[in-house]
C-alpha cells in the first residue's frame, strides 16, 4: 500500500479546522497531530485521536510529517513562522497580505533553499485560484483588461473594524460586487470602475441598549480605508438576528481577463471564473490540502525553495495519476 | 536583447490564421515560416514577409524554428503530423478528439522522447483550459461534480452534417446549452441531466431550390450521432441571410464543479468557470501559442516527451518571469 502524507497543522481557527476537515475528503493524506500556542490539553479538536502538541516542540516531530500547513494569519504569525518553520518542514501556508507577497516570498525562499524544504505561500482562492487565473487570462489574452470582484461575502478584517466602535456588540460585513460593473464588463465595454462602482457594503450591527445609532451609521459610512470610499448600508438587527441569520462565512467572487484577437484586434474574447462558496475558510483548507500534495511530491522529486500556485505543475495537485487524468479530464 | 522564440505554422486553415494572428500579439515570438500541403507560391497569408514553404521541406528548418505549431485537424492529420513532426521539433497541437487523446498522448510521447523534443497536445480550451479548470475542480473539491457544458457556438462537425443532406446547400449550427439545467446546477442541485437536457441544436439552413424542406428538416433532427437525441429547432433562410448574419464562429461554454465540504459535508461550494468567445479558432490559437512559449522554455531546461497542460507550471506560459508574476498577478 502507498504511504499516506503526513500532514501537521499549526494553529487551530477556522482555517486550521477547515484543513482538518479537508483531509478527511483526501484518503492519500493523513493527519498526523496539530500544533498551538495554547495549552494542548484546553484544545477540542474534531478528531480526539489526532495529538495535539504545543507549537514550541514542532521540531521534534520533524521526521513524522511531510507537509506542515500552517493555518495562522497573514498579519503577525506567517511572517514569522512560515520562513522560521520551512528550516525544518515542507510548509504550505495561505499568505494573503498581496502587496507584501514579494518580500514573504524571498523570505521564505531563502530559508528553504538554506533547508531544502518547500515553502508553498499564499495558498487560497485569493491570492491562490484567482490569481492562477488571472494568469492564465493574461497569457492567453495579451490584449486585455483583469477585472476581480470580491463577494458578495464575509469581510473579516471589515466586521472587526465595526466592532471597534463605541456602541457596538457585534457586526457582520458583506462585501456585494454590483451587478451594474460586472454587467458592463461581461458585455466587453472595458469600463474604467471606480473603487465605488465596482463594490458596495452592507452591515448587519448589533448595538448596545440606548445607543446613538445615528452616530454609529455615521461612523461607519465615513471610516477611512474601509467604508468611506463605497456606498454602505448599515442594519441594525437583534444578537438574535445575527446569531440566526449571519452564522456562515461566505464568500466568492468574479475573475475576467476582457480581451480582443484578430487582424484589427477586432474579435471580443471573455474569460470569466467564478467562486461561490458556502464557507471561505473551508474552501481556502481545500485549495491548500490539494497544495499539500503537490509539495510533498515535488519535494520527493529533490526541490526546494519558495513557491506559489504559478510554479506547481496542475496535474501534482490531483492524486490520480497522468495517464488516469488524461483519459478522465483532458 | 533576448533572442526571440521562433515558431513555425503548419497549416493555414482557421486556426493557422489564428495562430499567426495570435504571434503579433506576443512580442517574444517570432512567425518565421508557414508549411502548407498546397503549392507554397499559391498561398496568400497575412503575412507577406514570412515565407511559405512546402510541409515536405520542413525538415530543412529543424534548425530554424524552436516551435511548430500544428494547425490540421484531429480526425487524420494530427494523428500522423504529431508523431512524425516531433522526431525534429517540439511541437503544439491542438488534437481534440477526447477519446483517442491517450492513443496519440503515446505515440507523441515515444517519438518524443526518442528525439528529445517536446509534443505539447489537446491544447486549445476543450481540451486544454476546460480540462484544466475540471482537473482544478476535482483536486480542490474531491466530493462533488462535473458539469461541462458547450455554447452558445457553431458546430463545424453538426454544420458539415446537415450540409451533406441532399437538398442542403450551406448550413450553420449553434450548440446552445438549456439555462434551465445551468440554473440547476449553480443552485448545487446536483442534477443528473440526459443529452437532451443539457443542451439544444438550432440550425440554419440554406436548402436548394424546390427542395423538400420538410423531408430536409426530418432528417436533421432523426440524425442518429448528431441531432437524434437533442431538441432541435431548424430555420431555413436565404445564402444572403446565412452570408449575412452567420459569418462568425462564435462559441464558449461553462465548466462548473459542485462540491461539498465540512464535518457532514454540509457545505456548498461552486466552481464555475465559462468563456464567451467572439471566435472559437483565434481563441484557441490564443492559447497554442502561449503554450508554445511553455514548450520553448521546458525545451531549453533539457525537458522532453508529451506534455499537456496539466503537466505545465503555469508561470511558463507567461513572457513576464516570477517576481514580476508575484508582484503584479499573484
Amino acid at each position: 500500500m502507498k504511504q499516506k502524507i503526513r500532514v501537521g497543522i499549526v494553529g487551530y481557527g477556522n482555517l486550521g479546522r477547515g484543513v482538518e476537515l479537508a483531509l478527511r475528503q483526501n484518503p492519500d493524506m493523513n493527519l498526523c497531530a496539530f500544533f498551538t500556542r495554547r495549552a494542548p490539553g484546553a484544545l477540542t479538536t474534531l478528531s480526539p485521536n489526532v495529538p495535539v502538541y504545543h507549537v514550541d516542540d514542532l521540531i521534534s516531530y520533524a521526521d513524522a510529517i511531510d507537509v506542515l500547513i500552517l493555518c495562522g494569519g497573514s498579519a503577525t504569525d506567517l511572517p514569522v513562522q512560515s520562513p522560521l518553520f520551512v528550516r525544518h518542514f515542507n510548509i504550505v501556508d495561505s499568505f494573503d497580505n498581496h502587496s507584501k507577497i514579494p518580500e514573504h516570498f524571498a523570505a521564505c525562499d531563502a530559508s528553504a533553499k538554506e533547508s531544502g524544504k518547500i515553502a508553498f505561500i499564499s495558498g487560497g482562492w485569493d491570492p491562490g485560484m484567482f490569481s492562477l487565473q488571472r494568469l492564465l487570462g493574461n497569457c492567453i489574452l495579451p490584449d486585455g483588461n483583469d477585472y476581480t470582484f470580491w463577494g458578495r461575502g464575509v469581510s473579516q478584517g471589515h466586521s472587526d473594524a465595526i466592532r471597534r466602535i463605541e456602541g457596538v456588540l457585534d457586526a457582520k460585513q458583506y462585501t456585494i460586487p454590483i451587478e451594474s460593473a460586472l454587467t458592463k464588463v461581461r458585455a466587453g465595454e472595458n469600463p474604467t470602475l471606480s473603487t465605488r462602482e465596482k463594490h458596495m457594503r452592507e452591515c448587519f450591527v448589533v448595538a448596545e441598549d440606548g445607543a446613538d445609532l445615528a452616530r454609529i451609521e455615521n461612523e461607519i459610512k465615513t471610516m477611512p480605508g474601509y467604508f468611506a470610499d463605497y456606498d454602505t448600508v448599515v442594519h441594525f438587527i437583534t444578537m438574535e438576528e445575527l446569531k440566526r441569520d449571519h452564522a456562515g462565512i461566505p464568500h466568492g467572487g468574479f475573475v475576467l481577463r476582457s480581451g480582443v484577437t484578430g487582424e484589427q484586434k477586432e474579435t471580443k474574447q471573455m474569460i470569466e471564473y467564478s467562486l461561490s462558496l458556502g464557507s471561505n475558510p473551508e474552501f481556502t483548507a481545500s485549495v491548500l490540502v490539494a497544495c499539500a500534495r503537490a509539495v510533498y511530491r515535488l519535494s520527493a522529486k529533490g526541490e526546494c525553495g519558495a513557491k506559489t500556485i504559478f510554479d506547481i505543475p496542475p496535474a501534482l495537485l490531483s492524486p490520480k495519476d497522468g495517464a488516469a487524468l488524461r483519459k478522465e479530464l483532458l
